[in-house]
């Protein structure tokens, strides 16, 4: 892996902003992160030709459009949206860019990200609890003779216990079956690995000898399994360096994008088997992948941990979903033997130990419980909030002594579903934006710097709180009739607002938000609102009792939280509160993967954990229909977005003012 | 099964002598019985036409021969060996017959045969340890709802617990994918069978989940594996009762009748896999046998206990015994963990556990560890000898605190090989027998009763026993030359016996006893001897500190103990200190599928058990070298043999004259 790129400053002026993006950032990014809006309506594709900039000192890669005359290059006109940063740079802002409300200066808020959390390996040394749930021991035997006719078997466990104090140990018939050649292969000195229980009082399994020693080669997978994406980690045991990552689509989505269709399918006969083949054959793909990034073979992964929703985990290890998706939604199981992995179709060694983490019910499952390990919930003093992001949002509160966790239905906006132009977050996809308060002109960044051709769900919250905040959307989520913009219309179900024309689109029409792609966004952000809500006041909690919001998931990822709180999708709580943990899962996984321990800590987490079913408690639904308003019917749970609209209405007056005095 | 048969009583005259036999039993044998000879060198079967007897009072079936006139017939001359006994009958033995030396009344001293040592299965109730390893429980599960969310598996754990207090319990991925179907068949109430660990602080296994109450249908098998036959015991884990017996020649027989020759075809390439097939397809046939016999499904048996030596373990299990045959003698295992039965190749239902004995060494295996168990060895505080013998004779001395054992190659003569007309006992096969001390006539008791065809162990014993006894042979082995009989010949390899002549046999030639035949017996019992006398010595002890001697094995089972004692095969002990086990394998088989306690009490028995290399014990040589005389070159050890051997001759004289009067 190559490590970091390098940090390079940026300085936009006139308004003087500074910020510090990796050498490659393109300019219009930059600017974004500055909270300067450059109109770009092509999403930085260098299309639409209007993101002019003056670099004024230092130098830019690329940027150069057909569109400018030598002079204007030479005098460092660039696009922003195509330049690229590989130093220190001065940036001037073009007035045409709107940069009026750009100069409007510091009091412009900061953007706020939740910081990440990095979860810490050498506390897990320090702890001492470092030592992974499949281990090798190197052993050299004594040699039979006449006055030691130990079994094979026998002495194997002699040695364990004498050399490492390893007793009650399980060995198969699979191993028997092996144990007299490969002790005798190199003299009686092997490579034993242990698969250790849970629980310690119970039996380590022996599930390999290997003649030599391999006790520096152990490796481990930890696998989310996305009911979307399936992602892997390839980790070394012995350093618990991740020493591979990679990812790839859920094959199953061939069969429709939530778990309620899969389980449809998993109900015909032999649609289980198929689920699970399909299932297995995505992961085989992202493993097959890993161990050829690191020249790894197969057989010399010990086990793998392996976290997903209930459903998910269902059809991996082929269990009916079928009582699932029917009252009162009762799962075959939330714990999970662990098992060979070749017992699920994994191609790996079959001595390679496949592990599961626990669900917690039908709708809390495993991924959210390694989400609640993974980022250390599980072992905080703070009262904490963990929101995994998808079409069903997973919630969790609690701290170390008690855990209170529901999932709540949002739909499927935040992953594109039920919005005109919704997408996943691919090449292509709107994923960030600002709006010119006044000209209501956009700035839209994409994926990859791809024509645009839709919205995924960060896209769909920035844009959202944009038009929100600067009045385009009334509370309601319907748009202002009366502005001076082509881009708000009345489409063909409602009004609508135009993202991009289709000229500079990546498809053959305008890309458009409509009042009903509104209207589900809200039902979406307003179903997680009243689940946190709910489940805080089940708890007697309210949200001044949080000390810390733990995000999580892809979405979660590139969460902007002013635009969450503005459209009253988060709670208001300071954003330094937040944490962002990533693929909680995977880290989840991860940490299980390298330490015994945190097994044993699974458990008894699972055991503080109480599952609520949101759609019981009578009060819920009260707190939907409240929450279905921007951003709540209740605006003074959000005084500071409150705030935020004001001042951006000021601001938008002055500009406008600005603006209009050079015309006359 | 049939009830036993009526005893009837049986009157000899004129000796007087009175024996109860049960119905069916034929004359000569009763005569056997009852130690009164009759000349019958056809073997039983009606053809030479000696065994002439008059039925006095009472009447028997069969027994006419055509050879006999009318008038004899309406006397009530019968042929004693085809004459069967249907109710209390006297019969007056012929003149004839050599009936002289029966008659010489009660001086002659009795049969002993060890008595049979009975399993007591009340005694394991009483204890309250009968309680089979793997058990069924019925459970009324509650059924879920809103307020109990409960997952299947989780549920079913629960009133596991609740009911039974059962708790540590592992489901394997199996179970869990039939749990949702299963518990909802019959509306949440279900069958759960639990498989037990040895130790109770581990964990039990759920190997099974059926629909209903299934408690009152729990059977199991117990499995001996011989080398040459299989022997099963159906048995019903409610009632402990047997349900069905049935036994099966080891079709691995066809490579080879020791497992040395097994060994040597399983080093070949697939060789391993092929004898593993022959024996588990000789265990399938026993069970398919055991279950058509009592009209069982093979899905109603929960678990089979198998016990063998340790070479047939290995290859039941197909584990490599290639170092047992080689210095210094290591095999695979000495323990073997639970596995499914099926894994073997068993065809029963995949719930079903194999469960093997545990050997003490390559050469002690999990059929004798099975006979200390079976036999109350492992509990008693009297100082007992354990013998089994076969090939190998394999010999345990000690009791509740402690346990030597081991192994003595006796030679295949037991089992028929290296003697000229030996054979397995099988039909035809003389099995028992007596002598005319004067006339030299034999009285052959066969197999079935079928025209003789060769001699099984207990035949050769007997014989010898017998011919020694009378002079015929003297103590080296040798035949006395000048005996007037036409029946001690020099034959092809020297000085030979006739026991049955070609037109009285069921092959075309003369059967005999030759004296490298008798040189064989005689290395055969003196390895046995010697390994009894140097066990004893490596623990201190002698003969006469043993308090109880338990014979197992097929051959046990008909050891004639004053024969045995007689030729020196078994110390003198007195014969009420005797008892006969009979298949010690099965019966400690059985014991294990009847009471978890006692794989408990297996594991704590071997940890007693202290195995010995006879031949690395300087002595045992020496011991062997004295043994190698009939019975012993140092004949005070044997002072009852010696003292019968006297009264022998005495009563031959006596004979001889009284034979001589009419003649004069």
């Amino acid at each position: 892996m190559t490590g970091p790129a390098e940090n390079y400053r940026i300085t936009f002026l006139p308004a003087d902003r500074k910020v510090t993006v990796p050498a490659g950032t393109n300019l219009l990014r930059a600017a974004r992160q500055a909270c300067l809006h450059i109109n770009a309506s092509c999403g930085g594709t260098g299309v639409c030709g209007k993101c002019r900039v003056l670099v004024e000192q230092g130098s830019v890669k690329d940027g150069i459009s057909e569109k400018f005359s030598p002079d204007e290059v030479k005098k460092g006109i660039r696009q922003a949206c195509t330049a690229i940063v590989t130093g220190d740079v001065t940036i001037r802002l073009q007035e045409t860019a709107g940069l009026k409300s750009g100069q409007l200066g510091t009091e412009v808020p900061e953007r706020h990200r939740a910081a990440m959390y990095v979860f810490d390996l050498a506390e897990l040394r320090e702890e001492g609890i470092f030592s992974p749930p499949v281990e090798k021991f190197f052993l050299e035997l004594p040699r039979p003779d006449h006055n030691d006719r130990q079994a094979d078997a026998g002495r194997l466990l002699r040695s364990l216990n004498e050399q490492y104090g390893e007793r009650h140990i399980l060995i198969t018939l699979n191993m028997l079956r092996r144990l007299r050649r490969v002790l005798r292969e190199d003299d009686f000195r092997v490579t034993a690995t242990l698969a250790r229980p849970v629980n310690s009082r119970f039996k380590s399994k022996l599930v390999h000898v290997q003649p030599g020693n391999w006790t520096t080669r152990n490796y481990g997978l930890a696998v989310d399994i996305g009911t979307t994406t399936i992602y892997g980690q390839l980790l070394d045991k012995q350093t618990g360096e991740i020493l591979a990552e990679a990812g790839d689509y859920n094959r199953q989505l061939s069969y429709g994008e939530d778990v309620i269709s899969r389980m449809i399918v998993a109900e015909r006969p032999e649609g289980l088997r198929q689920m699970h083949d399909l299932v297995a054959e995505s992961i085989n793909r992202v493993i097959l992948r890993l161990l050829k990034k690191k020249r790894i073979d197969q057989d010399e992964l010990t086990s793998i941990t392996l976290a997903g929703n209930t459903v998910m985990t269902h059809l991996v290890l082929e269990l009916e979903p079928h009582n699932i998706r029917r009252t009162p939604y009762v799962p075959v199981s939330t714990l999970f033997p662990p098992i060979r992995a070749t017992d699920l179709g994994l191609k790996v060694g079959d001595h390679c130990m496949a592990l599961f983490y626990p669900a917690i019910s039908s709708y809390v499952g495993g991924d959210i419980v390694a989400g609640v390990m993974g980022s250390g919930m599980y072992r905080t003093d703070k009262v904490s909030l963990y929101i995994d992001i998808g079409t069903n949002a997973e919630i969790v509160i609690g701290n170390r002594e008690w855990l209170a966790c529901a999932a709540c239905s949002a739909g499927p906006a935040f992953e594109g579903g039920g919005i005109l132009h919704g997408m996943r977050a691919a090449a292509g996809a709107i994923e960030d934006f600002s709006l010119d308060p006044v000209s209501l002109e956009p700035m839209n960044l994409t994926i990859g710097g791809k024509p645009a051709v839709g919205i995924c769900g960060s896209g769909l919250l920035v844009i959202t709180a944009a038009l929100f905040e600067c009045g385009a959307l009334d509370q309601r989520g319907r748009f202002a009739r009366n502005l001076d913009t082509a881009r708000i219309r009345e489409g063909r179900s409602g009004y609508e607002y135009v993202l991009v024309w289709e000229e500079e689109a990546g498809i053959d029409r305008d890309i458009v938000l409509t009042e009903v792609d509104v209207d589900n966004f809200i039902r979406a952000k307003g179903a997680i609102y009243a689940g946190v809500m709910t489940l805080l006041s089940e708890v007697g909690l309210g949200i001044a009792d949080l000390e810390q919001v733990i995000l999580a998931g892809a979405f979660g990822s590139y969460i902007d939280l002013d635009s969450a709180m503005a459209v009253g999708l988060l709670p208001e709580i300071a954003p330094e509160q937040f944490l962002y943990v990533g693929n909680g899962s995977l880290m989840g996984c991860r940490m299980s993967e390298l330490s015994n321990h945190i097994r044993k800590d699974v458990i008894k987490t699972i055991q503080r954990m109480t599952g609520f079913e949101l759609c019981e408690v009578p009060s819920y639904k009260d707190q939907y229909v409240a929450a279905l308003f921007l951003p709540h019917t209740d605006s003074s749970l959000f005084p500071q977005a409150r705030k935020r609209r004001q001042a951006m209405n000021l601001r938008a007056g002055d500009a406008a003012k600005n603006r209009q005095e050079p015309r006359e």
